[in-house]
């Protein structure tokens, strides 16, 4: 198990063979036995495979190449309403459109989708999640014709690889674990924690091709830049008040 | 690999046994293989095994016992206080003290959890997530000393299983997989999909215990009433906004 787990690379380039269904039953059995809260099961997962709504999720997930080419594609969403559905004809009265219960949702579909990720790789599959499912959340919920109480929080394609990139790298355990406190980075923790990264072959590349001096700027000035977090912070927000889930009193 | 999740159950009563540091490593490396945003690793892990943490821990996890008997704690958080960090001391000007950075920390850290999870069932160790990290994510701030910018996300227990208890129940597929398009739940689908959990035993118990007429009325009356639902909401909110998260504009 843990060797699938350290083999695992994102893959954006599939073959154009079908999932047969009955590995796609295979995956999501084993994808939903995953924890969730009081066996609540507080997702739904919404499974594409129709050409006409794939290219709406494609334009939705700014065009990303390995949307469309992708067999399948599985949008993971935060939901309330079936629960809810289930309280109101049970003769009780509902209590989850509010921020804690979309979060406690959120952990659950987000749980379920990492089972079910490793589950497609255990059986061959590649995976890649497109960080995108948030930023047009809006769109999504257009597409998936999703009801109040149900929010898309995570989305991966998924299908044969028909590439074999290499591992990426990673940040070395003590910079991410810490023991029974929180011990803050200074200057020369960040230079050890981050050293293998900013000396990749690739870094430099990077480097060069962005013009910049340090790779740090490239994440915060072209990747990933405060404006745009800003922005989709706010629509974010909105999709989820939208959606019902913002009565917190 | 598959077979590792349909036997999944949370354990709850752990042995003496402590778990060997290079067992950790192991589950930590295969673990923190998961995917991330950007590569970012936006999370930190914190773990607990010291008497006097794990005792705080315990009465901010409402003095599960659980907490106490396990040989370790672990606690997952979003963080971009370590990447903030980097891109101060790398000439860049960091912008994820936003609501879109918290979710997409959050997104990291859940996605790592899980696998972590999955490594420790492969190594013959049982888990036990813990739904009062969100509850009182404020405490656990306090006793790991957590700096701006990170929030804890979801809390494990994890030791040898001193108990060997039975699956619990899912949902039917049908229930929570929708094909191309959200189809929304009339009254018929919501008995059909809940009829195995309503019909077990350990249902009429509860019902009997409790004096309801649904098991519904349990969940929506008992165990996560609306009350609770709104006062843990603000409060999760109040939290995410002091640790930096809500500099959306």
């Amino acid at each position: 198990m843990i060797n699938i787990m350290l083999s695992h690379k994102s893959i954006r380039a599939f073959k154009n063979d079908d999932i047969p269904d009955e590995l796609l039953q295979k995956i999501l059995l084993g994808g939903t036995r995953a924890s969730t809260t009081g066996n609540i099961q507080a997702y739904s997962i919404i499974v594409t495979s129709e050409k006409e709504q794939k290219n709406k999720l494609w334009q939705a997930h700014f065009k990303q190449s390995m949307v469309l080419e992708a067999p399948l594609h599985l949008t993971f969403c935060a939901d309330f309403n079936r629960f809810s559905e289930w309280c109101k004809v049970r003769k009780a009265e509902p209590g989850y459109d509010n921020f804690l219960s979309f979060f406690t949702a959120a952990i659950d579909a987000l749980l379920v989708s990492q089972n079910i990720v490793l589950a497609a790789e255990a059986e061959g599959l590649g995976i890649c999640y497109l960080g995108t499912a948030t930023y047009n959340a809006h769109l999504l919920i257009e597409i998936l014709e999703l009801p109040k109480l149900v929010v898309p929080v995570a989305s991966i394609v998924l299908g044969y690889p028909a590439e074999n990139p290499g591992l990426t790298d990673r940040l070395p355990l003590e910079g991410v674990v810490h023991t029974e406190k929180y011990k803050n980075y200074v200057s020369a923790d960040i230079d050890r924690i981050y050293a293998e990264k900013e000396n990749l072959e690739q870094t430099r590349e990077l480097l060069k091709i962005n013009q910049k001096e340090t790779l740090a700027q490239i994440f915060a000035e072209k990747r990933y830049p405060k404006n745009d977090n800003q922005f989709f912070s706010l629509r974010y927000l909105k999709t989820i008040a939208d959606q019902g889930f913002m009565h917190n009193e």
